[in-house]
C-alpha cells in the first residue's frame, strides 16, 4: 500500500520538481581560483610535513593504545597550527583489541620459526597440530564438518597485484572468512596467506570476525615468503606447527573523530568533507595507510584557508580525521549517526585511504543536472594525469556510511599498484612515500572541495528514504 | 742474515727453476667438453633444487644451534645423493653465542618500537639513555672519552649500494668497530643504522667485535626506516632509547666442514676446490647467504661427476661446505690449518658467497706461465656474459685464509647491486632467488672447475714461505 501511495505521489510532483532543478555549474571565478591553488598545491610540501609529523611523533596508534590518545592530541593541535577556523571532537566508542605477542613455529624434523601477525579481533592462544593447505577459501568451506580436529587450516591463496582493489576483494575475503570455515572443519587453529603482494618477511594483518555462535580460534597470517616455506614443508609430509598468540579483546576505548574546518565564504554550513583516518594498524608508523590521506586532506583545506576570505569558496571545507577505522569503520559510523540530520548539509564527500600513490581517476556518481559540473572539476584534474571516469562510484572506506545514508561521494582514485606491499604490515613507514607523488594527491584534493565547495547547486546528496518517496 | 742468505739462493737457483717453468695451458678437449658442460648447466635446475632444499627442510641455521647440526646431516646425505664419490667431514670449533630476544623503543612523549636486531657477539642487557647520533664512525672515534656517560650512541651511517662489495667495506666497519669506540667514549649501549641498502624494516646482523681490555655493552642494528626515524626524532629533541637485548656467549660448538670429491682421472691427489658456507644467520633462511653457492657449487661438481670416467679432468674436483663463515671464518681456518701440508695440491679455489646474482667477471691473479690458461677459461666464460679482468684478486671468505698461505684464488664475480638488501636480514628467503641467474652461476663454476682441473700445468699455488725463498 505504502509503496503505491508513494508511486502516486511521484506520478503527481516528479516532474515538476526535477523541472524546477537547475542545473549545477561553477562559476568562472572558481575555475581560474581552483587552476592558481592546483600549481601552489604542486608545490607545496603541507601534506609531506604532515605526514612526516604523524608517523614520526605519534608512530604506530592502533586504535584504543595509549598512542590513540596521542594521535587524537596531535590532530587537533595540528588542525589548529594550519590556521583551521575550528575543531573540534566527537566520541567514537569501540572495543579494545590488543596485541601483545605473537610466534609460530614448525615443530619436528624441519623445525624453524614462521613470521606470522595475528589477525584483529582472533583470540589469544597456543595451538599445535598438522597444518592442513587449502587453495582457496572455498575449497575450506567444502570440507565436511569435524573433518580437521586437531589440525591448523591453512588457506594458501595469493591475491592478485592490480592498480585498484579489486585483487584486496579476495585477500580479504580468505582474512574475515576462513577462521569461521576452520571452525566449523573442526580446526584449533587458522592461518593464511597475508592478504599482500610484497613478498618481504612481513605478515599483513588486518580485522577477521567469526561468525555467531562458534567459539573463536588463533588466527593468524603469514608472510609470503613464509606461506611459500609452509606450502614447500606441507608438500614433503606432514607437517606441524605451534601457533601461539597473546592478543584478544579488553573492555571499551573512547576514541574521537577530529574535525576542523575552513569557513564557506557564503553558504558556511554547508560543506565539501574530506578526510583520512587517523589511526593505524600497529605494525608499521600507518605512513601510507593513513597518514598520508591525513597529510593531503589537511594539506588541502590548509590551502583553501590560507585564500583571503573573499575568495574562499561558498561552502565550509570541513576534514575530519577519523578513529578507528581498521578495525570497522568505527569512525566512520560515528560521523554518519552524528550528521544524519545534516546530510543534505553536504555537498559532496572524498577520504583518501588507499595510499600515497598518484591519483588516477576522477568520479563522481552524480544526478544528471550536477553531471556538468563534475566535468568542469575533471577538467581542472586533468593536467594532474587525472582522467574522468564515468563508471566509478569509489569514495574512501570512512564515508561509505554516510553514502549510504544518500550523502554524494566523489572518487578520487589513486594508483594501488604497490599498495598492498606495504599494507597491514611492519613495512609501512615514511621512506615509502614519495613527496611529489603526495602533492600531487593534495593538489587534487585541493581543487576538487575548491570547486565542489564553490558550485551553484547540488550534487544531489539527499536521505535514501527522501530518493524514495519522491 | 736470513734474508741475505736467500737472496743468495734466489740469484743462484731464480732463473733455471723459471726457464724450466712450463706454460700452463689447457688442451682443446677439455675446452670442447667445457662448452658441452655449460650448455648442461644452464638447463639444469641441481643447483636451485639444492637451494630449495636447504632452506626448507633445514631452514635458518646459525652456527652453534641445533639446525647446524641438521644441516652437516644434510649436506653429507646431499653430497651422496649427488653422487660424488668420497664424502667427509672435518671438525671446526668455535665459541657459540646464542640470541634469544631483542627489542628496542623510544620511551617518553614519541614512544614507540624501534625494529632492532643485536650484532653478533653482542653481550645481552638491558639499557635505557639518550641517544646521541653520529654521521660516521671516524665522528664517534673523536669524542672524548667519557663524554657519552650514561648514554647510547648511534651511528647514522649508510652504506652505499653498489655492484660489489665496496659499499660493505664501510658498513661493516661501522658494525666492528662502532661498539669499542662507543665503550671508549662511556656509552651504555650502541645501535647502529643497519650495514644494508634495503629500505625494509629488517634489520641486518653480522659479527661485530670488542676490543681487548673493554666491557662489552649490548650493541644493535636498526633497520633502515628505523634509523630514518630516530634521527628524525633525534631532530627534535633528546630522545631516549631502552634496549633490551637477550642474547650472548654460551660454551663452545663442534660443527663439521663437510667435504665431497668428484675424484680426478689421472692427478687424482690435486684439486680444484670450490664452495659454500653451510651456516647462516639466523634471521632469513640463508637463502642467498650462502645456501646458494652450497648449490651452486654442489651442482658443478654434480654436473662433472656425471661425466663418464674418461672425460673426467685429470685432477679431482672438492666441494667444501664450510662451517661457521658468518662468525669469523671459522670453517676457513680450519680448512686452512687442516690442509696447509696440501697446499701445493691445491691447483685453484673459488668460493661463491656473495648471493645468487649472475657472475658479471672472472679474474685470477696467476703468474705469467699461467696467464694463457686463464684466458682460455675467460673464453668458454665469455658467453654466460662474464668479462676476464685482470684486476680481480677476489675469492670467497672461507679461501681467504688459504689464499693467504699462498694457494691461487679465482674470482667469480656477482652482480651485487641488491645483495645487501637482503644480507644478514630475515628478507633472505628463497624467494629472492632467481633460478635462470643460479644456474647462469652453476654454468660458471662448473666450466672453470672442469678447465682448472684438467689444465696441463698449474696456476702458481705454492706456500708464501716458498715464494719468498724462491
Amino acid at each position: 500500500m505504502r509503496a503505491i501511495s508513494l508511486a502516486v505521489a511521484f506520478t503527481l510532483f516528479a516532474v515538476p520538481a526535477l523541472a524546477a532543478q537547475q542545473t549545477t555549474r561553477i562559476p568562472e571565478t572558481a575555475i581560474a581560483r581552483a587552476t592558481d591553488l592546483r600549481a601552489q598545491a604542486l608545490a607545496d610540501s603541507t601534506a609531506w610535513k604532515v605526514t612526516e609529523s604523524l608517523t614520526t611523533e605519534v608512530g604506530s596508534r592502533l586504535a584504543g593504545s595509549e598512542a590513540d590518545a596521542r594521535a587524537v592530541e596531535w590532530a587537533r593541535a595540528k588542525f589548529h597550527a594550519l590556521g583551521y577556523d575550528k575543531v573540534w571532537t566527537e566520541p567514537v566508542t569501540f572495543p579494545k583489541w590488543e596485541r601483545r605477542g605473537e610466534s609460530a613455529r614448525v615443530v619436528g624434523a624441519h623445525a624453524q620459526p614462521l613470521h606470522v601477525t595475528a589477525l584483529g579481533g582472533s583470540p589469544g592462544g597456543i595451538v599445535e597440530g598438522e597444518v592442513v593447505r587449502f587453495e582457496s577459501l572455498e575449497a575450506l568451506q567444502n570440507v565436511a564438518p569435524g573433518s580437521l580436529a586437531g589440525k591448523i587450516a591453512f588457506i594458501d591463496y595469493q591475491m592478485e597485484r592490480a592498480h585498484d582493489m579489486r585483487g584486496y576483494s579476495m585477500g580479504s575475503r580468505v582474512r574475515g572468512g576462513g577462521p569461521s570455515a576452520a571452525i566449523r572443519a573442526g580446526a584449533i587453529g587458522y592461518l593464511m596467506r597475508s592478504a599482500g603482494t610484497g613478498w618481504h618477511r612481513n605478515p599483513h594483518t588486518g580485522m577477521t570476525r567469526f561468525d555467531e555462535g562458534l567459539t573463536p580460534i588463533p588466527s593468524a597470517a603469514l608472510s609470503l615468503p613464509d606461506a611459500d616455506q609452509l606450502a614447500r614443508l606441507a608438500a614433503r609430509g606432514a607437517t606441524r606447527v605451534r601457533l601461539a598468540l597473546d592478543c584478544g579483546w579488553n573492555g571499551e576505548y573512547t576514541s574521537q573523530n577530529v574535525i576542523a574546518e575552513i569557513t564557506g565564504r557564503s553558504k558556511p554550513d554547508e560543506v565539501v568533507v574530506i578526510g583520512g583516518h587517523l589511526d593505524s594498524w600497529d605494525l608499521g608508523t600507518g605512513a601510507i595507510d593513513d597518514a598520508s590521506g591525513i597529510g593531503i586532506s589537511m594539506a588541502a583545506g590548509h590551502l583553501i584557508g590560507q585564500l583571503p576570505r573573499e575568495q574562499r569558496p561558498a561552502r565550509t571545507i570541513r576534514v575530519v580525521a577519523f578513529a578507528n577505522e581498521e578495525q570497522g569503520l568505527w569512525g566512520g559510523r560515528a560521523y554518519a549517526e552524528a550528521h544524519e540530520a545534516d546530510l543534505r548539509k553536504h555537498q559532496l564527500g572524498a577520504e583518501s585511504d588507499l595510499g600515497a600513490g598518484r591519483i588516477l581517476a576522477f568520479s563522481v556518481k552524480a544526478p544528471d543536472y550536477a553531471r556538468n559540473a563534475v566535468a568542469q572539476i575533471a577538467q581542472v584534474l586533468a593536467p594532474l594525469g587525472i582522467e574522468h571516469r564515468s563508471d566509478g562510484e569509489a569514495c574512501g572506506p570512512d564515508l561509505s556510511p554516510f553514502k549510504a545514508m544518500g550523502m554524494t561521494c566523489a572518487g578520487l582514485e589513486q594508483d594501488a599498484t604497490r599498495y598492498f606491499d606495504l599494507h597491514h604490515n611492519q613495512d609501512d613507514t615514511l621512506d615509502k612515500v614519495d613527496p611529489r607523488d603526495l602533492a600531487q594527491n593534495a593538489a587534487a584534493y585541493t581543487v576538487f572541495a575548491y570547486l565542489a565547495a564553490d558550485a551553484e547547486g547540488d550534487f544531489g546528496s539527499a536521505p535514501r528514504a527522501a530518493d524514495a518517496a519522491r
